[in-house]
């Protein structure tokens, strides 16, 4: 009886699947799985501002559906430790409470930024192993091993009451993997044969044909690096969550009898976290401090630094601009850019190439060698994964929606019909059930903005006015009247990032004029609403500011009375 | 006698060769020759501002030299008329006056902008053919064919009383150019035998390996393309100065029988312009009004457009964001951008593909497919111009640092002694006689910023506020006090761009109170210092407004006395 009555609750129970956050990226920064009266949320990242952001730190998910169903919530999986899968949990920790699932990297990670940023309730933490099953609600994950650019990376298989959803993290098959442990075909095949419901497949290198090198191949690249500058000191910059690549080239410098000098925060966090969790494996008396380096010749020297993506504050820019108080460089140096700029970032880059070759230094990046390989899968790769998982239904995620859309073709090419292939959008729910899936509703859904310690009290009017104020500046104009409708001071003129101030004066004074003009003009009529008499103001002084210079900065008429 | 003397006097007389202008990278937009009292300029151009340039129109090279020097100008010569060669002519007749010497193609492009934005005197031009020796006081300048991606592009070989100056201009090497005229090898041989002391060598592509395809290739993907897709109506985003480019995309729309629409302010007056001189050749019939285009199938059409580097304002992106009047998308559309994203634009062009495929358009890429070829020159032409050329000294022009360095590098390969090349910088002058060449001295150089109808009135001080203001936003406290030293009103707090002001009403209030403090513990000691009084607002407001918020909006304290 009890049994039927649940059956019967069930057939009308969906699994809902959405997308929260990912700036121009859908599926990336978390993914939301509900089934009934259990919800779980795979990763919870953050992402960097745009161009268009000014100011703005970060960005976050917004979680207002969480929050709004936060007794459903049974936990957060994490699928590795990057920052776009990360980067969020402090501060959604603020809102919602759940325990955290991940591999011991991710979590080593995320406990460092509980630590500084600490949130009310301090959630708790399980460390989970490829292989290991979670029980949350009515979802059953399993954490399976894959390869990707940093350590102990996952994907997670969920056994829903609708059948298997497959979470492809981020991923990469690398047959010679640096620790040895390739992505974990075998289970995958497995669950392939015992069938799946749904693939949420990562899209990032979707438009990129072939299969994306081993890690290993940057082994021997740094390899025939070190042996044709063996006369200098080498100076090599890539991403600190990148264990194997800073294994790799402590390995080799190492074998080229180098010590290597660690240097920039990150570097010194992970590096630190990742050899005391057993991830990296130090040489013994290999690693020395920055100021020990002064006892060594250049050629007995690697440098590992942060900087591969040209951020400003980085070791590698302060070396880059002789601001670094313990690196200086000359034309012993050879710097090495392991990495490849993220797209946006190559402006910074340059610089900080064109600054190093003034200086004499010989650089090396990746348009001339193999400094680096992607940590995504490429087309064949994605293929591989469909092969063997053979999904009913697919949904591209983690991408561009030309990434999306470039992961539904090679569906379809892998035989999934069409109709089955759902590309998504932040907040849009895919419901599936027995008779089939389809797309109904969205959720609140989107990004907040993170400035300093406010969390969503910037939104699109303030960054519209920043963007003007930006473009063109700002003239304050103030007048202080009395109750007799008379200007008593003023008006004052005040401009910031409009023109240079000692050769506009005359502009100033005219727009004085215009502005004791516009102000007479309604106050004469005895007119004492503000309102009318500062749209007046901005609106003659506008007029003749563009008349005369072609240009709209913001006009803020301030108008006080005594 | 006569003679003896004149000998006497070129003895201490030295050639001055020097670069004006170019953003980050060095002698782009203007080089200058100096002998005794005759001035050439080579180029005029433009840059576009940086991200650190807010509100910026343009930039334009700094010419306080030309200006002081103006007398001895005989003549401005221009290699080719892309803006970066060209942009910056109007702008520079504002302030000297100089005849101009170039072919065609690029005097046609230089009328038509001097059309919009008239000089005081409008100059003499002198059009000029590849082949044709111009004299300009002590310099005979003659014309060079070179093959680059917009026609009539020439070097420049300037004979000098130091020997042969050679500006290669932007040039690459077409072995089947389109219009059948490749590089003048020869010619440049011919120099090369009678000996040139010194090449100016462009850049651009120093760093890349080989030789950059012919412009042709892309003429057999077109090909390829228009078969794939033959049921799809082709929408083509290009340079509109790629006159050859343009002109394959139209014959091989005639071959399959397409009717070509044009899109696009510039696109259209550059192929208007470019036909009317001669330089394209449009088959009968083949160019159709956008209004007609509802009179064909959608297979019967090709739109060639602007937009290929993703401008906001350009036809291709009202297209794509579905803004567009009359070109109206959907999956009966393929977009092929025969472009590749100038770095810096990579965010932008990825927004339209974004938006694209959004609507179920298929684009056309350059990382998938031939459809775009570099102009410029990759490493092995750079050796062919050195080894027909043999020249004495060497001085790596157009490019960052990153790219004259590596150009460097070719000359040393290619024999040059290192200490014979000359890495140069903005305004720094080499000079040559004939002991010799050194660097020797600098002179003002650098670049103008433009913005709406100001031409260098927007300096450091003005962007630095700009980008204060972009990132923070900005408070302005007002109040006016009165002779006995009493706040009679206010203060007042209008802020712009820092938070939502519904959200910080409360802040808002305590600043307020904070700023009465401050005013008031100084004016109390009967202190009427408005710059204290100010300051005094300044540090107070600001500290409470980090605590609180852990931001720094620009803080405008406006006292009013009356």
């Amino acid at each position: 009886m009890e049994r039927k009555q649940q059956r019967k609750v069930d057939k009308g129970v969906k699994l809902k699947v959405m997308c929260l956050g990912g700036l121009e990226e859908i599926g990336k920064n978390m993914t939301v799985l509900e089934y009934g009266d259990d919800i779980i949320v795979i990763d919870c990242g953050m992402g960097f501002p745009d161009d268009d952001m000014p100011g703005v730190d970060l960005v976050i998910p917004d979680i207002s559906y969480l929050i709004n169903n936060a007794h459903k919530i049974r936990g957060i999986l994490i699928t590795h430790g990057h920052e776009d899968h990360i980067g969020a949990v402090p501060y959604i920790l603020q809102q919602i409470d759940a325990p955290i699932y991940g591999t011991r990297l991710s979590l080593g990670i995320i406990e460092g930024k509980l630590d500084e940023n600490p949130p009310p309730n301090y959630p708790e933490l399980y460390t989970v192993e490829a292989g290991d099953v979670v029980n949350l609600g009515v979802f059953k994950a399993e954490f399976i091993h894959v390869n990707h650019s940093i350590a102990d990376a996952c994907a997670i298989a969920i056994k829903t009451p609708v059948g298997l959803v497959y979470h492809s993290g981020d991923f990469k098959l690398d047959v010679s993997p640096i620790d040895g442990k390739m992505m974990d075909l075998a289970r995958i095949g497995q669950l392939g044969n015992e069938g799946v419901t749904l693939l949420l497949c990562e899209s990032t290198n979707a438009e990129r044909p072939g299969f994306t090198p081993s890690e290993r191949t940057v082994g021997s690249s740094l390899e025939r690096i070190f042996n044709q500058y063996e006369n200098k000191r080498l100076i090599i910059a890539t991403f600190s969550s990148n264990v194997h690549r800073v294994q790799q080239i402590i390995n080799t410098s190492a074998r080229h009898n180098r010590k290597v000098v660690i240097l920039g925060r990150s570097m010194v966090n992970v590096i630190g976290a990742a050899a005391e969790l057993g991830y990296i494996e130090l040489p013994d008396g290999v690693l020395i401090d920055v100021s020990e380096m002064k006892r060594y010749k250049p050629d007995e020297i690697t440098i590992i630094t942060t900087g591969s993506q040209g951020e400003p504050m980085s070791a590698l820019h302060r070396i880059a601009f002789s601001e670094h108080n313990q690196v200086k460089i000359n034309a012993n140096d050879v710097v090495i850019l392991s990495s490849s700029a993220i797209p946006g970032n190559e402006k910074f880059v340059g610089r900080i190439i064109n600054a190093l070759v003034r200086n004499g230094v010989r650089v090396v990046h990746e348009s001339s060698e193999d400094l680096h390989v992607s940590g995504h899968a490429c087309r064949e790769e994605i293929k591989l994964l469909m092969a063997l998982l053979k999904p009913k239904y697919l949904m591209p995620i983690h991408g561009e929606y030309r990434h999306l859309y470039a992961n539904k073709d090679i569906g379809e090419f892998m035989g999934i019909p069409a109709d089955r292939i759902f590309v998504s959008d932040l907040g849009r729910v895919l419901e599936i059930d027995r008779k089939g899936a389809r797309f109904n509703g969205e959720v609140p859904a989107g990004n907040v903005l993170v400035d300093g310690s406010g969390v969503g009290d910037i939104g699109s009017v303030v960054l519209r006015d920043r963007k003007h104020l930006a473009e063109d500046g700002l003239v304050v104009i103030v007048a202080t009247v009395d109750s007799y409708g008379e200007i008593v001071s003023g008006p004052d003129v005040v401009s910031r990032g409009f023109v240079y101030v000692k050769e506009s004066e005359e502009l100033m004074a005219r727009v004085k004029e215009i502005a004791t003009q516009s102000i007479l003009k309604v106050m004469t009529k005895r007119n004492r609403d503000w309102t009318t008499i500062k749209n007046n103001i901005k609106d003659d002084v506008a007029k003749f500011v563009f008349k005369e210079t072609k240009r709209k900065p913001m006009i803020l008429p301030v108008i006080m009375d005594i």
